[in-house]
């Protein structure tokens, strides 16, 4: 299969995920074990201080981390989460959030990753919000 | 402070929570060391699969922790996640889901609490689909 | 497979860890899907401050939930850990520590435990001081 | 304060934890922000399938990441962690063993720090092995 496949079955999963149009996250880039999604920040995803609340940004880095794990998966596979750990840095405080997966280590059924979710102020200037360790397993595919 | 302060304080927190309406997440139940939160399914919150997103689900469990800790904070706290661990167990699936926070362990400035999510069928059956350990810090209040 | 056969899987497993010996840990109670170990103190697993290390509490914890999953699995099988996320609650302090695992969700493959370690004192007081939550792989096994 | 007086502020904390001189762990490097600890292979420190133990390495990764984490902090800190992750990615079987910790945000009280523990063999090949999100607090110190 070619990386042009593989991107385009990332892409077709991704847009199956409701969640991710509820929340308005878009797919910045695809990349082999590296996936980058992008949200912008939205009153209505906050939580009481006025910070984007950390589930809306554990959506971006989980998702970005499944989608990292998928690219190193054999052509037609699944994948869903077993769980993830997070650490909220810094409050989330941004006009656009970037989430980032990337595979650190690619097993037969499990995958483990990192992922990081970054804000982006006026200036562009981006800060660390969030820190992720995911295990994501592979359930169909040959 | 009497506890109906406290629960009032709980509940005009959770209501300053955008995102918890955006989820449509209701207060089912708060009571010392223990907060129960319910939201309905809800097609615009699911995964790729049709299951509900593990961000939604974590929203419901984050959320109950929080509020869990701030129960059994000084009166005018407020209270930030540190961070948390989940593990999905089961497929999100049900007609409405149930989280949980119980606090295990009320420190001075850091409280661990426990949370759970149940997935509600038609028949009311529960199953439990995430566990979570959080870390939540009081960050105001004398 | 009769209760007494798995029992004695699981403490032949256990005779195997050399580690548990180096730790002087012993196997206190094996019952089905929970396993409870024990751990006197002892100045040479100690850290900076005098108290008991994370390492060797959570020694404890582990093990604790590893052979609480192998109960709950086919005959033959064998387990690995896959992650766990650990919260120190209180300083380990005690003239001996219990380490409880406790299967919460026993699937296919993947066995998802909580685990406790408990320090006990003079009085026989004890304190809850370290909270696990833990993913254990089946690797073998019919 | 110096640097150097910071390394010796660390070497000295390390010197008073029995726990790493029961497990033979040394300390191979001290930097700005990162910690290197050493240990070699033990037949005593070992799980039922002949690899080290999680709780060694563990060991390992885990105080690194409070030395990495102390290297931040104010003259006369002293550091406990609140909690950690691990990811178990390959058997732990090797020569010897490097456990990295490295912080990712140093924050007023609490420190999140990234840790690795690698797995060298014969040929000097390094494996990761374990992968480590701890979150750490000081305790002490202006």
């Amino acid at each position: 299969m070619s990386w042009d496949d593989i991107e385009a079955e990332v892409r077709a999963s991704f847009a199956r995920q409701a969640m991710m149009a509820h929340l308005r996250v878009t797919m910045e880039h695809v990349g082999d074990g590296e996936v980058r999604l992008s949200m912008p920040y939205q009153p209505e995803i906050t939580q009481q201080h006025g910070f984007v609340h950390a589930a809306a940004t554990t959506a971006l880095a989980d998702s970005a981390c499944g989608y990292a794990a998928l690219t190193r998966c054999p052509p037609g596979s699944e994948v869903v989460t077993v769980g993830f750990t997070v650490n909220l840095l810094e409050p989330a405080v941004g006009q656009r959030f970037v989430g980032v997966g990337r595979v650190v280590r690619a097993g037969g059924r499990l995958t483990v990753c990192g992922g990081e979710v970054y804000a982006y102020g006026e200036d562009d200037v981006k800060t660390l919000v969030m820190l992720m360790q995911a295990t994501i397993s592979r359930v169909k595919g040959s």
